[in-house]
């Protein structure tokens, strides 16, 4: 508490008697000043009350040890959960991670990505928002940095590396445990926020051709674009059981939040989901939202695995900082979704 | 795209004709060069690929513009509120927020706040740990940059700015909405991961004797430290309920999310909180967490402010900031709760 303080890198020259041009070096990388050099520094900083200037020691340096991340939204426990792996992965690594939220606004999502470039990151790992992401933000982060695609894949941009589920894989898994449990499910989409709500809508269509079964689609007319979607699925099948349809099928909900919306309309119509054998409503989701286990009926869903998407998008954004691959053709690594089967479905 | 891109400020000098000191002027404040020397530099920005190095430009500046916020977890729809309400204020004052997460270790915690010296922030806005936080982190914070406690205030730290719930009067006033509908509750703790925990125990405990009622509080004896609110509450009243105890008395649980586990234990015991009128199950809690109305029952609870709390703490940030109040005794700004009835309780 006592120590003294100093604010400037010529104050710490004079205060431990070092010079001003070797402060620097070893600022920059211990290893460039000589051992009992460092070792004087060191015993220095000890002494005195002293926080380099984050961005003057980096300033020349080829790495500020920064990640950018942009994710779309922030109250959606499936983006904190996949922004924490994304963390906890950074920092294993030794990097900061500084995110930034869209808050679904291509504008503020165009003002992180200069940030990013104006604070000098090393590379950047961005979830996009989806049609609304102006491509030309994407691009440009691209040619000024090292830079992974997260989550949800523009289709318009083919030579991004990219990390995120196989959801012809995960989608096709659950219509095909739906349609072997019991009847084939209706789908019940999602607001098209992003590429993945129409990418399950086709692996779905896709597996029950495959099935020999049609696909039906509802919720489709409803579609708000934006992230309300307990209270579209709440708000879709409120109409369906008011009217006495659906009351008794099974229906796969695009993703789980559309999902607790549609078990809140079940029980507000008096149905409990999945608790009645064959031939009953089962209500069924994607993405293993964390309180799944803790709804009631609790949901059957199939899991994204945000741990190792998380990870991998921070270990090929290494890669691609320190040079590797940079010049190969873009990787594309996609995850398999897992059942959770639990009492929903 | 066919931009010829600059790097450097002395690159910029000679592609758009500007000395290097008047364009280094030009980014520190615009109003500093000429309004014609102006005009000539923003027309030549507009014919280049530059992007202006953040610290470059604010190395001499009093402000870099940032603000640094920390949370303490990610994975709760509570602290993603705040930190939206946080980050929507900031913006609408030209601030950019880089939050750091804690990710509940100290550790972390402290290596953000070092963070946030090393780049420079203007402030800082802090929702702590609670006892694990390093109370020395704070001080240190705040004895190198403006400072705010935000959501948890620790009663060591009498002396610092806070913006917060009253929850004196939020956790009296269910209390005393739950006495006056039917029986008076018993509290269902949390695990005691940062100061409001107690607080809101101890304004039951007294909201009930100032009633003419006895206090009892359970689930004290389960509690871990972690964040696993949903678990600990299903865990509590699994035991109770698969006792017979407590199945029609009323329960207010600490939060929301120990009330999600709480309506989850009473559902596999066949219980329905609220529905049966005086003298049944009733459970409520405390927050107003976002997916309160889609639980089965919809829950009744009392509602943070969160949006009136971020807004608060980045203005009195601000005002620290510009040199206001930085002298006077603490701003301690406690909002009231509201009541949100639904079908629960």
């Amino acid at each position: 508490m006592s120590k003294p303080r100093i604010n400037t890198m010529e104050e710490l020259s004079v205060a431990i008697g070092v010079s001003r041009p070797t402060l620097s070096r070893f600022f920059q990388d211990p290893s460039r000043v000589k051992k009992n050099t460092a070792a004087r520094i060191e015993a220095g900083l000890a002494r005195v009350e002293y926080v380099p200037n984050f961005f003057a020691t980096r300033m020349n340096r080829k790495s500020t040890g920064l990640i950018g991340v942009i994710i779309p939204y922030l109250n959606d426990l499936f983006f904190t959960k996949l922004l924490q792996a994304v963390e906890v992965a950074a920092m294993q690594a030794g990097m900061t991670v500084i995110t930034q939220c869209s808050h679904s606004d291509p504008a503020i999502e165009a003002r992180a990505a200069e940030t990013f470039m104006s604070m000098s990151v090393d590379g950047a790992i961005v979830a996009p928002l989806g049609d609304h992401s102006d491509q030309a933000v994407h691009l440009r982060l691209k040619s000024r940095m090292p830079f992974v695609l997260m989550d949800s894949r523009p289709k318009t941009m083919p030579n991004v590396d990219f990390v995120g589920t196989n959801h012809h894989q995960s989608t096709g898994l659950i219509t095909e445990y739906l349609c072997r449990m019991g009847e084939p499910p209706v789908f019940l989409a999602m607001p098209r926020v992003n590429f993945n709500a129409r990418e399950r809508e086709a692996a779905y269509i896709a597996r029950m051709r495959e099935l020999g079964f049609e696909p039906e689609v509802i919720g489709t007319e409803l579609l708000h674009e934006d992230w309300h979607f307990e209270e579209h699925g709440e708000a879709v099948l409120d109409i369906e059981f008011g009217g006495g349809r659906l009351t008794d099928r099974s229906i796969l909900c695009a993703n789980d939040r559309v999902a607790i919306g549609a078990i809140r309309a079940a029980a507000r119509h008096g149905l409990t989901p999945g608790r009645f054998g064959k031939g009953g409503l089962r209500i069924a989701g994607h993405d293993d939202y964390p309180l799944c286990p803790y709804l009631n009926p609790a949901l059957t869903t199939v899991a994204q695995n945000t741990d190792a998407i998380g990870k991998k998008a921070v270990s090929r954004l290494l890669d691609l900082i320190r040079g590797d691959g940079r010049d190969d053709t873009p990787e594309i690594t996609l995850f398999d979704g897992n059942l959770k089967l639990r009492e929903s479905a």
